[in-house]
């Protein structure tokens, strides 16, 4: 921690401030500069409650310097981390490209659409069982006889199955039957749910949430992984703004920052990220582009009969192209499809 | 929802939207302008999907119309809800204050900050004993034993207990040892647990999300209702922003935006919402002058030894001062302190 | 500044770095912690260019510490700034209140409002005679017509002239015409505008743009001083976030947030920070209730019919209703009304 | 636009808003839903002002549905624009690339980069002669002797030269000296300099403001193109948004949206929009991933002892690097490099 004295701020002003660091057990390097004194504070553990300094007589503020994640931090381990998924991985030279409805709404529906991402290249097929959905009047999933249905498209399809856990009844369920445990955006610092999600044994998507922070997003990653569970992936889904022109604002540039201070892979999700069909092609190739280790994409057979999402549901004709355009995109960043 | 057309939208492509609206089984109403025709849609229960409509030929944009929310919209119930909580209430003439400390530490914490809430004139008292942090490594809690704690407190000084609930136990603990139930900012998009909210026998305390929108916010809380629990009060707590001279940035204006379009209470917390100590006492003036229905506030008898959020938090004497203020405005608006 | 080492930084990254700095003709103070060492750096006027330090192996990130505003800043100058218009003040006990149209569409209209206004006990009359309009089809103002017109108004109510410059030509006649040069939100950092102002004879009123942190803002009150005009008075109008129940948010943290850090007083505009008539008089009586010196209130006596921005303004019947109510607030806070 | 009554509006309620706006000489249609009546409004040039309406009884909200541009519409024009720019152009099938120094500093300076950024095949150069600053205390550019450096740039290498300009009197210069006028992010609601830009001879490059919605964004550019200046650029350069892991969010979604709306070129800003060295590079195959017509790219032989924006400038061989990699993209997007 740093705290920043005012530019007429006495010794004894400074000598307080010292003292009082001091009284916390930690210790106080004062840094006496042309125009004002900033204090350095080493010495704690984790975060310094900062209220007592703050309110002494010639400090300005005080900023925060260390950061607060090991598990999740690069420093602790550079190498990539590579996250399997069933038969596949995550964070390898392959994209993990992820495809499927946003909601499992029947088989004949999930099989139709996991045939034809399939046909694609896909490797992982998504789609809800259970849906966090902003109304509670609104279509919330099949649950367990959804989990079903996507156990049946793993067995037709050899696709790795990832869906969305919301409580704990059914953060147990996805961990028996999926090879991926989603926690969505909305739970992102449900910590009792990281906390479970942590303890499950397979691993984990983990989406941003539609505020968090660079630092907020890797410290839930931090909580899943501190119960032991090191299988994490990432996913950005777009940030809320001002800006009204998509439903959300997707920050792609958050894909190197992840990588400089984590080894964990992070994909990205322009199907939310954006909430238009149109956009969802040029986003892919766009986060392709800028190092994304894969993609997490709606594709519908019916868009405008889906019972959720439809609006930003690729046909599976897009979702097609899409593939070609982000393969010929692979080699520049050093990728593969397959 | 409303349908804009481009301004040389042919006469065909007009219609080829009107039928396929019709094919969805609802009612399509043209309305021809000078520059360009709109097109109104009725007879949707809920949310439309719109992906069909987007990539008609001549469609520019559809407009969301009809708010999803019932239960908790002044709509359907013209007259102020007040929620009773132990023996007081929050929505009555008298506001509704509520002092403690971020967390629950120790029995005599508990206990010393009690009696010098209460004798300042606050009706509840406010504490955790399940503390959502952004690091796992920080302090999470005193759990039941913290419940007990407050249970003493309400017992020795006769104050309302509101405590925050994160997960399905914990929110069973809540329910049976406090007066309300807190859902915090980061769990106001936890559908589950509204859903268990809304099953529970307390009155629930919603906290606004982050970055959550009017809607968004009331229909967390119709959530809860839709399970049969009306007693609901609403605590808007700060969103997120650009702006860094505090930690969350206040929005006073959703008070008066509740009360047009909502029946519940709500209240402010000028503690998070602000994050500094010496902002705390002027947001609170202006959360009462503004017609909250009361605060939420956050007091330590030794804040720079807090084992949480001390740098936000009052000392005694302040929130003394805080309620004299207070009490000088509330006749402004109606209002009494007691 | 301070440059953040990685936690298993070498002695020789360590070295490096506080050569480097050395090699820039500044100061390193390196500050060995438990788990990592920061590096303090003195001697920098102003700025420094940190690209050649994070590039160095070992960088984790490097923050910035000094605050570049000088005369803006309590630190410079204790006591609070008085700023004298015509025959008022803003800054002192009495609280300015400046109300107005938002355009001065005609004589007749800008004497209808301004009779109300000074009626109710406004003692500025706000009008723009020069409108920065999203469109440009949009009514532009009378220009030098307006401010005419506003002369006449200044004479026959004695009421204090603030009205808005968009540019060198505009400024230079409401320099002559006003008592108070306003300075738009949209220009808050319309660097050449700002000088311009600071060579001007009259006071200025600068708004905060709209996603301007409060660093940017008090910047932008420098650029004014530091061309000689220290006669400054500051205005929160609403900041852009993602909230779209008002127009813009209103940051009411920011008032006692500047007058922590700077000597210049600072109003609140309610009604562009809401956009909508019904939220003016509760976030008004707010914005006294937090500390601010004043407000700036849209009033119109046909508000259906005006040229602009009718939707935010006040009936004057309303706005006499706001002066009662923010009457009854200002003891509270120390003020008074006139 | 559209009227939303409440579910319980009665007849006449409804009654007196269709007589309210036809009183204002519009034409009210309204729509009686299943559970409410909404009503449309036609006849309105532009913006309605709908103060008189939102309070009316009965009225929940009203939504704007006209769209206020129509020069920079792709209703209007559905081919895209090139603008010629010098020999060369943007928006045509080769990429305009624009690279150089924040800041034009000396004769050498600018040589070096420019033979650099040549070399690697840029067409257009860009340097700030005229510098909008945070401080006034920094670095404001060297004026006309930058703009003579510039066109010393041009004759050496045929480069086509961009540089901002600030106010009447640098505008003028620049349209005499350089090939494109750029209108930066601070300026793009400077209105009054949008109207001369849009009589100056030369084509305008236009940067998005920091918090511009793309309405706004475009209808800036429609104020200079309704000066009769047709050749407008678009720039995305980053938005605030919370969002702290880079200097600002860049928004790339706003490439497909603009080109959905309007006929005009749009390039991206990855320096301005990332502020970070480590960030230009995969940014920059994302902006072309997703569809750019080129970008504008901060290089400087020596970053470290630039004096302006450093840290966020590419070295000769890094800009060198980005060019090899975005020529690989270029094809996917049916595009080349020259």
């Amino acid at each position: 921690m740093l705290i920043v004295m005012r530019s007429h701020a006495t010794p004894e002003e400074i000598r307080k401030v010292c003292e009082t660091i001091e009284e916390m057990g930690l210790k106080a390097h004062p840094i006496p500069g042309a125009e004002r004194t900033a204090i350095g504070v080493t010495g704690n553990q984790g975060e310094v409650d900062v209220g007592a300094l703050e309110d002494l007589p010639g400090v300005v503020e005080t900023i925060a310097v260390s950061k607060p994640y090991k598990l999740v931090s690069r420093e602790l381990k550079p190498e990539d981390t590579i996250v399997r998924v069933g038969n596949t991985a995550i964070g390898c030279k392959a994209l993990a490209i992820m495809a499927g409805p946003c909601a499992i709404e029947s088989y004949d529906q999930a099989m139709t659409v996991a045939e034809a991402v399939k046909k694609s290249g896909a490797r992982f097929f998504r789609g809800g069982a259970y849906k966090p959905r902003t109304s509670p009047y609104s279509f919330q999933g099949l649950g367990i006889e959804g989990l079903k249905i996507l156990a049946k498209v793993r067995e037709a399809f050899d696709l790795a199955i990832v869906t969305e856990a919301v409580d704990p009844e059914s953060l147990a369920a996805v961990d028996e039957y999926a090879d991926m445990i989603q926690i969505g955006a909305r739970n992102m610092q449900n910590f009792s749910l990281l906390k479970l999600a942590g303890k499950a044994r397979k691993p984990v998507l983990l989406k941003r949430g539609m505020s968090a922070t660079l630092d907020e997003f890797l410290m839930a990653a931090e909580y899943i992984m501190s119960e032991g569970n090191y299988q994490v992936a990432l996913c950005e889904r777009g940030v809320r703004t001002f800006a009204d022109h998509t439903r959300n604002t997707l920050d792609l540039s958050v894909v190197p920052a992840v990588k400089r201070l984590s080894h964990l892979p992070i994909i990205v999700d322009p199907s939310h990220g954006t909430g238009k069909r149109d956009k969802v092609i040029p986003l892919s190739r766009a986060a392709i582009a800028v190092g994304a280790d894969g993609l997490i994409i709606e594709v519908h057979h019916q868009p405008d009969h889906a019972l959720s999402d439809g609006a930003q549901s690729l046909y599976p004709t897009q979702f097609e192209r899409l593939m070609s355009e982000i393969g010929q995109i692979a080699p520049v960043v050093d990728r593969t499809l397959t």
